[in-house]
């Protein structure tokens, strides 16, 4: 043999490759030594092979299977470049499926956090709020005592079809002004926030996007019953009233539960908002 | 029953999922009906249910295991935050492992395309070139017949140590001038493309990063022999001097095989490269 040829010990340290892949690729037929010694079963590989090992390198980073690479290498340039391609459009769907995903995990996570950032339940507060998008829905007899469950699910049908996902927090807003009992407040729109950077679109009519703009808001919070969502109501009222805050007029309200186990008793947690302006 | 519980085929509509799947979360005890009846064997839901199935929703939109799901329905918000904020980091990694694949995928294409692109063998042409950040090792004794596999393995150990991968082609430069034969070539560094787009560390003395510019490039490309090389190299310097070309005084050599096959006779297409300046 001549001094071109290689051990498979030797192979092993040029590949940078344990002997046991080289010896799995060759009885995958993926990569062989050019000869095999009948008496002592030693393999022999040839210094050319080297550039095999690189391809196969190649293939293996970006996700190619052996088998398929058993195939590529027979490929002519032209073939393989046509392999790539495939592979890199593969990938960015699967980028961008992930970021999507990566997305939807921080905008949850948000959620969760300003639930915890309620500083104080029954009292009135001050709070800053990141801008939010919402796909809101006109929902003519949806109160806070009643919102049909038939059109909140359009509303996650919607974001569904989207082929994003639906968020674990509701909302409606409704105009700011005195409210005598609670029978008289009417949504304007109720809405669920849009956890997706993706364009979407919106075909129903009765829907539309608005986005909740950032800002300093005067907020409400407290656990959900008919008498409580009044009382508070009007203390925040009294309390925009009496410091002569200039508002918006607009109520935002988002509802969360509390728990999720369904052991737990139903707690629902309701916050009002109310931008503050200038 | 109070009209607040849904039967399986309500709940399958108001959750926009199939029955089956309910019926498969009951078996699971993911999500369980509130009351089944043990005539009928119907299974009735609550309406405050509709929650947990968002949060189901969304975890399993973030990849998370349904038995993972089972446990975290019964987390404080506290604990769902931890968990969200690790499957961040989980999924940040994946991230940058894919968009590294992709940057590799990208390049590896890229290069067999310019093989591709070589318009004419043995002739002198004119190319633009991309920039390319080349990792390079000082190798006294390389020639255009005869680099040590030991120093090539060096220069493909630090590539794979940084968790990238090695190119497909390698190459070397040396100074532009008049060589009477082959021998006479002594390569200033061997180097390998870096197909990473991450900071590079490069602790080996004899090891550093060059970056072959950008710009237009004379050019000769062959099928390797040692006769061949000195002679179509003389054709480009001559072309070079006839033209009085302004020129920056190196070569830029750069190898790939023609095919990968074993049984295909090994054939190497060799590239120099001479950048114009101005």
């Amino acid at each position: 043999m001549d001094n071109r040829h290689y051990t498979i010990g030797q192979m092993a340290k040029l590949t940078n490759l344990p002997s046991q892949t080289l010896r799995y690729y060759d009885q995958i037929d993926l990569f062989k030594p050019i000869y095999t010694d009948p008496a002592t079963n030693y393999r022999y590989y040839a210094e050319s092979q080297l550039y095999l090992i690189d391809l196969i390198k190649s293939l293996r980073f970006v996700g190619t299977p052996l088998e398929k690479i058993k195939e590529i290498q027979h490929f002519s340039i032209e073939e393989m470049i046509n392999y790539l391609n495939k592979q890199e459009e593969t990938l960015a769907n699967k980028l961008a499926q992930l970021q999507e995903t990566q997305y939807t995990l921080r905008k949850t996570r948000k959620q969760m956090e300003e639930q915890l950032a309620i500083p104080v339940l029954n009292e009135v507060f001050t709070k800053h709020e990141e801008s939010a998008r919402l796909l809101c829905l006109t929902a003519p007899n949806a109160t806070p005592e009643h919102v049909s469950n038939d059109e909140m699910r359009k509303l996650t049908e919607t974001i569904e079809n989207e082929g994003s996902v639906q968020t674990i927090r509701y909302g409606s807003y409704y105009p700011l002004k005195r409210y005598k009992q609670i029978e008289d407040i009417q949504y304007t729109q109720i809405f669920i926030p849009i956890l997706t950077s993706k364009l979407f679109h919106v075909q129903n009519e009765a829907m539309n996007i608005v986005t909740m703009p950032e800002g300093k808001y005067i907020e409400m919070a407290f656990i959900y019953t008919s008498a409580q969502y009044i009382q508070m109501y009007e203390k925040l009222w009294q309390y925009i009233q009496i410091n002569d805050l200039h508002v918006e007029e607009v109520v935002w309200e988002s509802i969360m539960p509390m728990s999720f186990s369904t052991n737990v008793e139903e707690k629902i947690l309701v916050e009002l908002k109310v931008r503050l302006l200038d």
